[in-house]
């Protein structure tokens, strides 16, 4: 059976979709995402909204995880930290995600957002981890 | 002059706008906004995107320290920890929002998202606080 | 079989012994501990160093999870944001801790500290549990 | 006149000696303190309690920050989000911490604990900077 992320996301992330989030890489505990500022993402002061690099390292973050879970293994966010190092206005953001720790039942991960190799944004997160057949979540 | 945020909010904040975010309530130091869960705010899971939580957290926020800011002052989220208690699949969402601890340059805030009085998620965040004159930040 | 933590703590909890840490009560998925600030708990700047006030939530934390696993089950910190309200110099803290969230393989926990009930710092954390015989984790 | 923080460090630190915390680098925005486990460190389960670690990040972010700041500006933590990769029962740990991010009235900073070049922990922090003279916070 296809694993349950990377295929489903390709073809349906509606949330993704609604913001332009695309994965450019998805492999072996990583991953890295990339989305373009535009205008309908922007806050009052004509900033990027925090929730759109938020939306990168979550995103990110189950992306990295899925790639190393089992056909029957799904996971969900407990939490995430997220940090900002300085407003973003235009252009091309990247994340990149890496997990810190694995466990059977949860995962701590790390994404990094950058844009033009200066780094934008910083989150960390802890994920649970849960076996479909077994309930145990 | 008019207060920078609640106004500027209700004529412009296109990401606000993107996911259906609406403010009920910003008033000394704390704020209410709510939100309806729609298909294009979905995960593959076909549960509520976290970064859509989380905008209501960071929003709600913004809003709740702008009415307490003098109008020669501007804010930005600093860092945001957000936690989630339970997936979220359909029906209205309400985020409260209130100052845990303000100084001039900084504060702590806390908002909690409810379904029906059953809490969805809680936030804890640090904002930074500056003066458009003084460009101390 | 007696479960193993407030009886444990009790014989033995070195580092509370160091700082001089109390639980006055362990009920229920809630714990009350007490700490009487004193000069080797002091930064060079003559305030109560932070990490006491986290060793307040972290062990209260505990404190409160333990009293509602079963015998065979353990549990571990995996993380904890701890944030500062105003500097401690003298006097006694209480630290009331309860549980946000649970689920077999994890828990959400949030801690208040208070002295003379003005709040002094607030945490959230989040603890794996796992069972003993089972090494799940 | 000489900067508060690593002369008074080493000539009054009361809880750095209680626990047995050393600086053995404090330099240009970066620190590395180290410590030994030790019995009357240890929590319930025979095992480091995490706030001895957090004690060595949140430490280290003040003598990082400290190495930048000018003699009239002081620092404090506002919050700090700890995780903890594995139990540590026994030898020594090695503290690593950097800026991530500063301005004149907050920084941002991150500390990785190490055992054996092996990876226990990793912290991030806030803090708040202001002027002695200004009295801006």
């Amino acid at each position: 059976m296809p694993k349950a992320f990377p295929q489903k996301s390709k073809g349906y992330h509606p949330f993704a979709e609604l913001i332009g989030l695309d994965f450019s890489r998805v492999e072996q505990g990583t991953s890295q995402c990339v989305l373009s500022v535009k205008a309908e993402l922007l806050n009052p002061q004509r900033v990027l909204h925090g929730a759109v690099l938020y939306a990168m390292a979550d995103t990110g973050m189950g992306g990295a995880l899925y790639s190393v879970l089992d056909d029957d293994e799904l996971c969900a966010t407990l939490e995430i930290k997220m940090m900002y190092f300085q407003p973003m206005r235009s252009g091309e953001l990247v994340c990149d995600t890496k997990i810190l720790r694995r466990s059977k039942h949860f995962a701590m991960l790390e994404s990094t957002i950058t844009q033009n190799q200066q780094q934008a944004a910083q989150a960390t997160g802890t994920f649970a981890i849960w076996q479909t057949n077994a309930r145990t979540e």
